[in-house]
């Protein structure tokens, strides 16, 4: 059972941050999010991967990576966009 | 050093939220935001803090308990502005 719970725990957190990718990419409008979060987030889930390579964790690898590369967009598309509106 | 890593990852993605909660209490504006990736990460999170309570983790029941509360302010908030907006 925890197996299960931590599986769907894990899949949840990772892809968490696609949907604001795509409804940047879409919208291409950044103005109400908050660029701080984007980096706390980005930095913590990179060092949770940090984290599992040490442990030798793989579910701890696999999630937090995907977290990390999502956040990562986001955070460069945050960058796009904000500057786009300031041109 | 694993604990060291650890603890600082599990610190930034517990309060991640919280700049955003903040930013969307001063602005009210919550049109960019992605109400998608608030309620996974909400469900996520919380679905992490009933796998600590199986494993008896409290390291993944605090950090994720501290988020699961941010992550449901801010998706209270996201409904308080959202419709605010469209009255």
């Amino acid at each position: 059972m925890e197996l299960i719970i931590g599986s769907i725990a894990g899949l949840l957190t990772s892809v968490a941050a696609l949907p604001q990718v795509i409804k940047v990419f879409k919208e291409k409008k950044v103005e109400n999010l908050s660029l701080l979060m984007i980096s706390i987030t980005t930095l913590g889930v990179f060092l949770w991967v940090i984290y599992g390579m040490m442990k030798n964790e793989t579910p701890i690898i696999i999630s937090n990576g995907v977290s990390t590369f999502f956040n990562t967009v986001l955070l460069i598309l945050y960058f796009k966009y904000k500057n786009q509106k300031a041109n």
